[in-house]
């Protein structure tokens, strides 16, 4: 296998003291990206199927190469049946959206559209067969995740009913709610709110202000919100559909506060659609975008309800009042309440990940055939995909794409394991929730980034309606700050490397182990989400990546990646030291002072983890990736080697701050993953087309060839006029700028 | 007026070879922080109106204050009356957007609001006193850049119709266009389109395919449109109500094409709407934003118009179809017909910043009134902008929106001294087009991020289309793509940044030079939009900055900022020589090899621009600062060297590869910028405030103060049921994320 990976420009014989010269390097890397550079110019059209790049290594010749049905087919993952159904779901003209509708319109399509899911079933994949579901939970988000395909506002929707007012019954209920509640809510007799978020308080749930208060008189809940800021807002299902909710409330009985717990509540008369007594609500109107989905405010006045509504799987109160719960530590309980709820998270993750692979696509597909300037010639215009700057703007979205779509099945993975109860102790439960907390917020930025750099880089067409790229946009902005703000998630996932740090080194002096040798533990740390180990003493690590060459192999991107996080964690984690000691105000202010630097240490671990993703998805493990070709490996492997190397130009100031790289080497990184990006560029049509998803998933014009038609008619016209000398002649060749 | 420069942490006896250490800095830059931290937090809200953070300096006390009167009547510069009435108009009810109207009846309002602008005769100023206008070029742009705020698409349609359609016939027709045309587009009689780009051809309009052909048997001018891709695309008016347009083709005469020219085209019959022979076009429909503008297409079979439509000022035709121009060189006349409409992007630059004005008040207005997750106290939930990342998220952007609003300002005074003739040298010209090249890019690019960092720091709030920043972002999406896509107008400035460099150094050895001292020519580099200069040795600079201290000196920031513009430049010059001697296709791979970093050298040069701005708008000139008191400018001090270290935090690996900050003295930037940030954070309403956009611009519900009420009710009610004994008591301190 040696031989496919790339050794072009092996320089692993220098030392990393030797002056290594950049410009040196520079032309090394320009022969060689000639090499690669445009393999498929021949084919006239700027598309690469089928190409395929000849390189030469030291030893051997592979030809780089994408096969793309065998590509297609490993992306697609564990559920890739269920994924190819859902997709010929959403290729069902009724279930997508149209642009333009007002967002009343809009509303009663997609409610309409819910009707459809129902009758499809899939969506039913998640809930226990006792009442007609599969037991199925990660084919569940699986399909679920491609409904973004259709309309964003679909997706959610029916997420919003399935996966959290249903899910909230199936997993913060116990046998009577699902028996009395759960049918009714599957096949949509009774639609419903997720009623947890408030207009006060959004991120912090501990501390919503709904009460739940127990009358021991009646056998009663008393639902109420004491304050404007405690009314329930956001919710999806409030504005209009909702018959009822799950209201997330503080349970008090006995004059105690048993902190939040969740209550199922009629909220209006199924015949009239009016509110019942004491609710009340507003429309959140407008949005941003998702505006398929009825939004809006829930407030409660005194509302009575059965004292067996409360949803008692985690707390219980029994009839004289008197509450009790599996969970002694009331943080605990809560946290494993909140966690039930993960799947959002995780399906918001695969959900990104559907749309960045659309959105590359596009522009992408556009980026093939649209031809501006003429730069190398008098007639032809260069295909856009030809500039570097255009490949600078796609290219690397492209390997960060594959690297959040491994990352995500393996998120995917951890989640059925957990939620099927095949792997489902506390540690598991709680690796998967910060490795939900720390992909999501990444996978959604990505493709905000990614959908807006295809905007741009598709010009006026892109932000065209009917180019799609806008749309999507518009709805997956708010993936960035619902379920789990995204800074907030990275905060969760700082405090558990924290104290994973803390746990490990409890009685050592934190800036000597900063940079101590711990255990190598790569099993652990791929498969959990903590702390990265490192399996060599950083301080290694300058002789261990002597030159360029060695940038490029895995072990040195991992350690530089690793060492990273390790460095960071540990850095914060003396920083904080002292907070151990001080007053909670003390304390808070130590935080808060450290909190940018916290946040970043947990990012850096997030993209850590999908380097891993990716490089176990080329490495392959059990055989996973048999039937990968030699040539597609190649192309793989320069992908990772962008996603990694990127990461380390992205943060390189650190590097160079650190120590860790020296000067020339720095300029190197930046210069090779340019180098990587015209290396890739031959095969990025290829390597959108593994992505799987047809026109009538893509479903924008510019993506259709029509570009390509029209640039063909053009250059048809002009030749056609020259050949024929109908022409007119240039006054003088107009300069331009470019 | 030393003693105001903040020298709290002046180390300035330190060696640059000194082992300074990143952690003493630190310490250092804590305490000197406390100071400033929150002085405004006596007053409970968080609110910072009239605040004055205490703070000694090693010899004097300052007051840093924000004086709101005088720094927002700075902010509106020269054309202030215009924007102020501007802002009264912006106010009425009747000019602002409707959120969730269809694109049909937005755009009909949008149509009726023209005509109030009519009424209201402020869109005519630019026009000639001889129709009616006011020759006020400077105050035209100034007052159409506040109408952003009433509703984009009523700005940009705005602009379609005076600023390009009727622009064109102004500065590209004679006398004849002038008196035969400029009224009835004055008074929008004939609404029209600006027909320049083509579904082919955007950012490359020397290419387009629509063809003028004259015919000397009838003296017309033939209009054809040869292919699909030459239709001309994404143009305001063309849809529905334009009834005549600005047509931009090849001029052929005599079977030899002069190159692109502009025509005046009638396209519907007004009495019933239809397209007039020949002529066709096809509705762009829904896009990202702006919908209130009808963007269309138009397409041109063999129509015919009279020869005197050729708008002529820069060419003409006889009518024996001899063609003549003032300008010899074809290249030298497309780029002056072109320059001639450079207010378009002129006034994005100022439509940009004045959006970013507006997200930021929303935010920071937020920011300071919403609370969650205590930290400190058991009872109190802290302030969004007393979170260090809600600061690093926000006020950075406030420091570059002062920045791009000082740098706008010279923009349009540069603008109005071309456009009035008052200093209209081809230099000038050229400086002017330079300069909006670079800060256009820039200012629409900031715009989107800062509406889209508001929108995630207002969470779910940001998202609802009442609160505004939604709707801002998505019409303003697309401005960073036309008049003139941001790369491609980048790609200009750094054009014009190697031809300057080359002139000077014509004969010289680059790589020598390079390094080498030039005249300081600060005027110039300030005013002028070239090349800047350095005024010392690049190899001096690491003894001249010796600590961080320092780094807070004006002529430090401008030399490290300068450094790299001109080191940036000097090296892609060095790489781009061979080119001269190389064919065409070498020379176009060559410069496709390096367009990255010439695009990056350009916004290096653009960012220092926008830093010389802010520096000068400090230091005022000609006693444009007076009334000035030193408060204040202890915190614009602060707010500028937020932004220019802002700057050098970004390009930190740049400075360290390059040898121009040694990792320790670099460490210490990023931690005085997250300072700089804390210590204007209690100043950040008043900055906010200077602004000067009330309620009826603003117009967000989450920044009127009622989440401050949402947030004093809740506490009063916890407060009284504390006191009153009637709260709950906790089962046990429940756990919270933070």
């Amino acid at each position: 296998m040696t031989h496919t990976v790339d050794t072009t420009n092996s320089d692993s014989g220098r030392r990393e003291d030797d002056a290594v010269q950049a410009d040196a390097i520079e032309s090394e890397l320009d022969a060689s990206a000639r090499i690669a550079k445009r393999p498929g110019s021949a084919s006239g059209t700027g598309l690469s199927g089928g190409s395929d790049a000849r390189r030469a290594s030291t030893n051997d010749v592979v030809v780089a190469r994408t096969d793309v049905e065998w590509l297609g087919r490993y992306l697609l993952g564990t559920w890739a049946d269920v994924r190819l159904g859902a997709r010929e779901l959403t290729a069902r003209p009724e279930l997508q959206r149209i642009d333009g509708q007002s967002f009343e319109e809009h509303r009663a399509r997609v409610s309409g559209q819910l009707k459809l899911l129902v009758e499809d079933g899939q969506v039913h994949r998640a809930f226990p067969s006792a009442v007609g579901g599969a037991d199925d939970h990660g084919g569940n988000i699986a399909g679920f995740e491609e409904l973004v395909l259709a309309d964003p506002s679909l997706q959610i929707k029916s997420g919003v009913q399935w996966g959290l007012f249903g899910a909230a019954v199936l997993h913060l209920g116990t046998e009577y709610h699902h028996t009395t509640f759960l049918p009714a809510i599957m096949n949509l007799d009774v639609p419903g709110a997720f009623a947890m978020t408030e207009t006060g308080h959004g991120s912090d749930v501990a501390a919503i202000g709904t009460t739940a208060t127990y009358d021991e008189a009646t056998g009663e809940f008393v639902l109420h919100t004491p304050f404007r800021g405690a009314w329930k807002d956001y919710l999806g299902n409030a504005a209009v559909d909702g018959l009822a909710a799950v209201l997330f409330a503080q349970l008090i009985t006995k004059n105690v506060n048993h902190g939040v717990h969740a209550f199922y509540v009629p909220i209006r008369d199924a015949a009239t659609g009016e509110f019942l007594p004491g609710i009340g609500g507003e429309d959140d109107g407008l949005k941003g975008g998702l505006n398929g989905i009825d939004n809006g405010r829930l407030h409660f006045d005194q509302v009575r309800i059965p004292r067996l509504n409360l949803l008692n799987r985690y707390g219980d109160v029994a009839e004289d009042g008197t509450y009790s719960s599996p969970i002694g530590s009331p943080g605990r309980r809560f946290f494993t309440m909140l966690g039930t709820l993960v799947q959002g998270r995780v399906s918001l993750d695969g959900a990104s990940v559907a749309a960045a692979k659309v959105a590359l696509t596009i522009a992408i597909t556009y980026g093939n055939e649209r031809r501006q300037f003429t730069a190398g010639s008098d007639t032809d215009e260069e295909v856009l995909l030809d500039y570097q700057l255009h490949q600078k703007r796609l290219i690397p979205k492209l390997a960060t794409t594959y690297a959040a779509s491994f990352a995500h099945e393996q998120l995917l993975t951890k989640f059925d394991e957990v939620f099927s109860g095949r792997a489902d102790s506390d540690d598991d439960r709680q690796d998967l929730e910060t490795l939900a907390a720390a992909l999501k917020p990444l996978s959604t930025w990505h493709a905000l980034d990614t959908l807006q750099e295809a905007r741009e880089a598709c010009g006026g067409a892109g932000f065209l309606a009917e180019n799609r790229l806008v749309g999507l946009r518009a709805d997956l902005d708010v993936y960035a700050t619902f379920e789990g703000d995204n800074h907030v998630l990275l905060q969760l996932v700082a405090k558990r490397l924290l104290s994973d740090y803390g746990r490990r080194f409890a009685k050592a002096d934190f800036g000597v182990l900063a940079r101590y040798v711990v255990e190598q533990a790569a099993d652990r740390a791929v498969h959990g989400s903590g702390l990265r180990s490192l399996g060599q003493r950083v301080a290694d690590f300058g002789s261990t990546a002597r030159s360029v060459g060695q940038l490029r192999e895995a072990s040195a991107q991992r350690q530089l990646l690793t060492d990273r996080v390790e460095t960071m964690v540990g850095e914060v984690a003396a920083k904080l030291r002292p907070a151990a000691k001080a007053s909670q105000k003390d304390a808070a202010d130590l935080f808060n002072l450290h909190q940018s630097e916290i946040i970043e240490a947990a990012r850096a671990h997030a993209e850590l983890l999908q380097w891993e993703a990716f490089t176990e998805a080329l490495e392959g493990t059990a055989g996973v990736t048999s039937g990968m070709d030699d040539g597609t490996r190649v192309v793989l492997t320069w992908l990772r080697d962008l996603f990694g190397l990127g990461l380390v130009e992205k943060h390189l100031a650190w590097y160079l701050m650190n120590g860790r790289l020296s000067p020339k080497r720095a300029q190197a990184v930046g210069l090779y993953t340019e180098r990587l990006s015209a290396r890739i560029r031959p095969h990025a049509q290829d390597l959108v087309r593994a992505f799987g998803y047809g026109p009538e998933h893509v479903r924008a014009s510019i993506a259709t060839g029509a570009e390509r038609e029209r640039q063909t008619q053009a250059r048809d016209y002009y030749r056609a006029a020259r050949a024929a000398g109908t022409l007119p002649v240039p006054e003088k060749k107009p300069a331009r700028p470019r």
